[in-house]
């Protein structure tokens, strides 16, 4: 296919190397099938010689049945040129039985003596031995990473062409150029690639990471002068500053560069794929992410959020469905009458611009917002608010008093925790008691035990995920806590906040509004 | 001087614009201090027509004194072309007295008719009336923002040029072109630069948005390309995506492509810088980011390790103290013996790589990771837990129990934490009680209040950040909590983790081994 680039995912080796970065085999398992799904080209999946849980991997992986993707398993060069095929790593390839294995060697001059400590032609023997050597494999496909190839060719460009070419003339099916310690200039990488191409008919891929903030600059330039076959992670997961970033390469090579990479339908999810791939990885998501982040077409500023109102057009640079993404005004303290009126909209909620209520709503948002809170990713917190301003809000039950309870005693293991709760719902007094895993879970226990009596729909009500954010000390004497939760009910997913120097009251209040919530959407009239 | 680049910062106007930053007037006084202290030439601080922070912001800024910097007030082109003194806009541009003023005008034809909805002449007349307005006065500096450039040339270059030329002719001092909504591409921006620099010898300037993650880039396209002046936010802060990141720009200008930006001494504050802002900001710093952040230069693959202690230059593409950052040796289920090694010697602690018990350390770790743990950025907890594994630990005091109660009862606003612990140390006993800011605190309280007695040194720990992470499921089938506490005596700055379902016991955890720490970092010897 003219222009089409092929897409050379690497999450799961070089990706697994970031700090924090932590993919259990079975996490490995699933983000294969979404990559596969999403169709991307190549998925390398491990380092079968490195470590055992990437061999228990690429055994269960022939359970996967791929329909897009080549499983990939990677691997370096073997130690001893005359002899592959008693090399432990190379073994190690061969035994993962995937249709296509990548392995790496050395292009810079410096390397080879200092690093390796063996003779430049020694190296050149070891590249061109251990690919022949898996060559012998006639299905299999071998495609040859020329580690440090940027900097060994500004370094020596003849010796580095050679180890390319050595590899090229034992038959590599894709010559890989990488900037591995991530430390070249666009315009660099795209003369060398330039230059590359001019020496060798075996098509070129690029592998570059994000050290000088130009992973995905890098990967562009290369692809503009002739590299076909581009490497990267999703979200730019990787060591030290990451890989280039896999989505945000994808999006700029299809939308702004006329390349082929994937079709319409599958571009719509590279946000989905971002999201799944770092609840795997255990990151939060990054919200000014490039194309797939919450506040890539978040508007906040005043002239910013009238001018997108009238024409979205003038203030973004794609229409963010392209990539499954949305645009969001959102709730601030730089935020004017309008932004309110607009959101409050959104919310299902007329306001009048000129009604004194509008001043007021900000007014109070800038209280809070002073407080801790923050309601940008607490919207449903925020639609409670605007309500209560309105008088559109009636109390479900009051609070009479709770106490929650950790003990530590001798001869137990773990802490234990408990917590009471007595509330009021429409006259009628109840009481709760529960033991929890931890403070947080025994109150919501609690509170859910105490309003599903009258208010039975609670029950569908799951929690998907809580985080606190301790704030810094400049907002009072003492340190605030904002907690922050997401709970959904199979339909739809909410988010609430509450703010206290208590962690215990401030996942009270995030938990109280999110049930709120709930009722409040189900148009559930209050008790009493 | 040959090859300067001008640096302008507007990370206190445009950073400001980002989800989740929030700078207090106090905070923006302080930046501008921090930001005068490294030499950056512009400092752009606040919008004095858009709202009242900002007014009071320039009220105060006159008690600053900068050195090295010039302060900036940034505003729009006044709406009323033929009467711009009464403009409010403008007003209060001169109201603010700073040396330079900054103002945006609209060069995109799309613009000016969908958004502006005014004729394109009287685009050009508005340019030209606010700047030969602003330019009356002799020694005001004017900075002409010319908006949506790039989009503007792209569409229609001649009145793009037009829109540029009306602020040449009307005295302005830079034409900074602005990617505004970031989604143009590094060549493009090269070449329009350059076809610029042709039309008009008035000094011109690069202002980049991320949105498609090629802020640095092309903010380096137009420089090499003859743009003189280039403005950012320190960490790339800004609305959506952020802001070309000044930190990596910086770097990359001065380190790789020969241009003068800053001297070395204040180039190594870099990271400091960094570091500053992201604390008054309220924003996490981020670990992965390019040139300044903690996993910059953090090394965790095996055979990177083994390299980089051969020779750095092998796997790093600046050396790090060029920006004031370092190197670091990660421990993680990656890790072999040798990161052990070589991270106890680190220490202070040797350890034979042959010694059996370095491979148990490292199946230690590998297990309390997979249960949550994580011993990156909690490197005291790593010398605790080395040094029991090697019998060099002896425990400062028994827990016997402890039990923390959060009450919250009618007619009290808050709830009520206290805490209660008995411990013993060298066969006293010791029973502490006290209320506390929520349930940490008071445990935190307890524990200092009972140790104090014994290790009097305790009293100099103050604790500095405490973070808490929620981890997912896949963990367990009960959501894990992670705890993070920072501590300081005044000399020094350690970190330690604890891990539990209960937020209190892995609190508990990592507020013990702080304060073990302090007192092996002392040299204390146990009691009993």
């Amino acid at each position: 296919m003219k222009n089409k680039i092929i897409l050379y995912d690497t999450t799961l080796r070089d990706g697994s190397q970031g700090e924090e970065v932590c993919f259990t085999v079975e996490d490995k398992l699933l983000v294969c099938r979404k990559l596969d799904e999403i169709g991307l080209d190549y998925i390398e999946a491990g380092w079968p010689g490195s470590n055992p849980k990437d061999l228990e991997f690429f055994e269960r992986a022939t359970e996967l049945k791929l329909k897009n993707s080549k499983l990939v398993a990677f691997g370096s060069t073997g130690k001893a040129a005359n002899k592959p095929s008693v090399d432990p790593n190379l073994k190690a390839l061969l035994a993962a039985g995937t249709p296509v294995v990548t392995i790496f060697g050395k292009s810079w001059d410096f390397h080879v003596r200092e690093a390796l400590k063996i003779s430049l032609e020694k190296n050149l023997e070891i590249i061109a031995g251990s690919i022949k050597f898996l060559k012998k494999n006639k299905n299999k496909e071998v495609i040859y990473d020329a580690e440090h190839f940027f900097d060994g060719y500004k370094a020596n460009p003849q010796y580095a062409l050679k180890t390319l070419l050595a590899a090229a003339e034992s038959g590599a099916d894709y010559l890989v150029l990488c900037d591995t310690n991530g430390g070249s200039l666009p315009e660099e990488i795209g003369e060398i690639v330039a230059a590359v191409k001019k020496s060798t008919n075996v098509p070129l891929g690029i592998h570059c990471h994000n050290d000088s903030e130009l992973g995905v600059a890098n990967s562009l330039a290369a692809i503009a002068k002739g590299a076909v076959q581009v490497h990267g992670t999703v979200n730019g997961y990787g060591e030290r500053c990451g890989n280039a970033n896999l989505i945000s390469v994808v999006a700029n090579l299809q939308l702004k560069m006329g390349k082929k990479c994937l079709s319409p339908e599958r571009l719509k999810k590279l946000k989905a794929l971002s999201r799944f791939v770092a609840e795997l990885a255990n990151m939060q998501p990054f919200t000014h992410q490039p194309f797939v982040g919450d506040s890539a077409f978040a508007h906040k500023g005043g002239v910013h959020v009238s001018a997108v109102i009238k024409n979205a057009r003038t203030y973004e640079h794609i229409d963010p469905e392209t990539v499954g993404n949305a645009r969001r005004v959102l709730v601030s303290d730089l935020s004017g009458v309008s932004n309110i009126v607009y959101k409050a909209e959104e919310l299902g909620i007329k306001i009048d611009s000129h009604d004194p209520v509008a001043k007021k709503i900000v007014q109070h948002i800038k209280d809070l917002e002073n407080q801790g809170f923050q309601f940008e990713s607490a919207e449903a917190s925020f639609e409670i608010l605007i309500r209560k301003a309105l008088g559109k809000y009636k109390s479900y039950f009051n609070l009479i008093s709770f106490k929650v309870t950790d003990t530590k005693v001798p001869g137990v293991e773990h802490a234990q925790s408990e917590a009471t709760i007595e509330l009021e719902v429409g006259g009628q007094r109840e009481l709760t008691h529960f033991q929890g895993h931890g403070p947080v879970n025994a109150l919501d226990l609690c509170l859910r035990q105490a309003l599903v009596r009258f208010y039975p729909s609670i029950k569908d009500v799951t929690l998907l995920d809580y985080k606190v954010r301790v704030l810094p000390a400049g907002l009072g004497t003492r340190s605030m806590v904002r907690v922050l939760i997401e709970n959904s009910d199979g339909q739809g997913v909410w988010n609430t906040v509450g703010v206290s120097e208590n962690i215990i009251e401030a996942s009270w209040q995030a938990l109280v509004d999110s049930l709120e919530y709930k009722l409040i959407k189900d148009k559930i009239t209050p008790h009493g």
